[in-house]
């Protein structure tokens, strides 16, 4: 056996932001049956909360993203995932919201996870941190913004995975919504999303360095599996359009093929780049649970006996659903099926399809159209609530 | 080291069919460079050749198919891969046509390839059998048409990957191919699938049990590598309709989630069973090999400078394409491109989209529209042939 190598997950306590211990009196009960706490959440904000804690924005964070969702990224050095939608004047203008991002439990960026200690065992949980669902995701979220002395969120929002939240959080604590925003997402995960997702564990499971998810503790990463499954998932982030615009056939740095297995195409090039640079900064036992808490994910048999609309019985949410034309891994029928739902239930639904050629991860990027609508969306909420006599969610109200 | 497995490579030599020695008096030269020969090619037959050698089909296979079309496979003990397809009164009509099925050089049914004895080593080629293309791949097949003393093939016809070689026969040997059937192709692998082969690969070559390609040398298989290609290609040949209507969200064998990594889901189940299954008939090297043909295959490239129209001018072939409406690996846009630059080029030239929900694995499936459509096709190019004043195309012939 070769000597132990340094795992290379960053040492979560140094990185900036907030920290805060939460199920303290009581823990949390995790869906599969076992209690979670005291366990640790690490969080960000941006804008300032106001007096009346009526411009409360929660960001919800999808398979691989994080608490950062703008500025720079203390990790990879490169801009939070959401700094196109998060700042001064932006969708999410933090000159009158108070935008939340909080790490996930079971992610790898600071809140309690596998890559975290297990204080029973005083090493890291591994694979000894229970499965969760995105109910589980959710409750915890709920208990930061108990801690945070948050009433009624304005918004709750994501894309992917992070409006599969936003749609739970909805569903579970309607009083503490004001708004929804869920993004390029479903009530449930596909046959063939939840296949995907098989693909990606078993490329980290064939990986001898995973040690049974015990490579932490053994000093290994299963590096070579967590980038065959990063590559795998990343392919259905985008489309076929935006890959063959960026990429085509072009070669990568030569003008003939090889005849052998290097990258000879820039698509290949791309795509091992992307595996490589993914392991510096997530953990494989966190893909295994989060793509687990995905497919266990069907809105209608947990809250509504199988029939979507029953979830969402009553509710004076305010949603609004946005989807992407060339996304064919949340495609726009998905949200069509929730608007029916909430249609069916007379939920107050805004819906609307934006024309993008850039897959699964247009909701990630700066397109015009998207943004405007969120914040006219956002805007009109605002205006209701004060003529309904609340304050304004501002950072002045 | 743990001790030597026996490989599970079948014994090729011991399979039924027939074995040719060829490229003995003058080897074929490969696009790599590289010149092969004498080499041994497997192949099957159907039906029975008529006298004048008029009523030839060549039936060219995809990425992990073989000679064995029809009856009952030596290896896998289930039916040959187009059986719906070939014997008497079906579509490729056995008691009207002489039907032939090669493996591919690259294969490993027989034909040479990484698992057959490299003989200036004594030992399997693995890697040292040189990185083909869908050019050689016709090349060869066309040695074996030669010895078959075949001056004109009746139809050359496949899927997938077969198609893009009935394509290169037609363009290659236009006066060798009286007709030309390209089913589910492109003239150009897309880059999106060229993203797909790579991970795939990626996966088989992170597995330590490759051992840099030499795994039958060192007597190991990289089993669980090559599962994980295989299933995540498994997922591109199906519809995520067709993957709904068989598994949904249905569990396997249990009423409740296991929260683990147990295949809790039918579709989980369904591609561990497919991707075990496979390497017990399939050779990972022969998977890199194949899947590498495939991304260089560019038609217009190769043959048009880069005009597609071009590479058919003055083309007598008879082409009849085919798509199916929810194939997204070759969808029909590729095969309207096909016709479109047939077009161009005056070429006589059939196009019919199928109607099907089942993916790119339509081509594979007993579809009766889609039978109808080939024998009919087959049958009026029979009469052309009579009209012309050939005799007919058939055993009596």
């Amino acid at each position: 056996m070769s000597a132990p190598t340094k795992p290379q997950t960053p040492n979560t306590a140094e990185l900036p932001g907030y920290r805060v211990e939460l199920g303290v009196d009581e823990p949390l009960h995790l869906d599969c049956g076992v209690p979670l706490g005291p366990f640790t959440m690490a969080y960000q904000t941006y804008g300032r909360l106001n007096e009346a804690k009526s411009n409360a924005i929660l960001v919800c964070h999808a398979l691989t993203g994080d608490q950062f969702l703008a500025g720079d990224h203390p990790v990879t050095g490169k801009k939070g995932w959401w700094d196109v939608m998060v700042g001064p004047g932006k969708a999410l203008d933090t000159d009158r919201y108070f935008v939340i991002g909080c790490n996930l439990i079971g992610g790898c960026m600071g809140t309690v996870g596998p890559t975290e200690i297990n204080p029973a065992k005083d090493r890291p949980y591994a694979l000894d941190f229970p499965v969760i669902t995105i109910g589980d995701m959710v409750k915890a979220q709920k208990l930061l913004i108990d801690h945070l002395g948050i009433g009624r969120l304005f918004c709750v929002i994501g894309g992917s995975m992070g409006g599969m939240q936003a749609l739970d959080w909805a569903v579970r604590y309607p009083e503490r919504v004001f708004t929804a925003v869920p993004i390029a997402t479903a009530a449930r995960t596909s046959t063939q999303n939840i296949a995907f997702h098989e693909v990606g564990r078993q490329a980290i499971m064939a990986d001898p360095d995973w040690c049974g998810g015990n490579y932490l503790i053994e000093g290994k990463r299963p590096h070579r599996g967590l980038a065959v499954a990063r590559m795998g998932a990343h392919i259905t982030y985008l489309s076929e359009t935006a890959l063959h615009r960026r990429f085509g056939r072009n070669l990568q740095d030569r003008k003939n093929f090889t005849y052998g297995f290097e990258a000879d195409f820039q698509v290949e090039s791309y795509l091992r780049h992307q595996g490589v640079a993914f392991v510096d900064r997530f953990d494989a036992n966190t893909y295994l649970i989060i793509t687990r808490a995905m497919d266990y994910f069907d809105l209608a048999e947990e809250h509504g006996g199988g029939v979507l609309a029953e979830a969402f019985q009553g509710t004076e949410v305010r949603f609004c659903l946005i989807s992407f034309t060339s996304d064919w891994m949340f495609p726009t029928a998905e949200s069509r099926g929730l608007v029916h739902a909430l249609n069916a239930a007379a939920a107050n639904v805004s819906f609307v399809e934006i024309e993008s050629d850039q897959g699964h991860d247009s909701f990630l990027l700066d397109i015009p159209e998207y943004h405007k609508i969120l914040s006219g969306f956002l805007a009109g909420a605002a205006d209701h609530l004060v003529r309904c006599g609340t304050k304004a969610p501002s950072a002045d109200g």
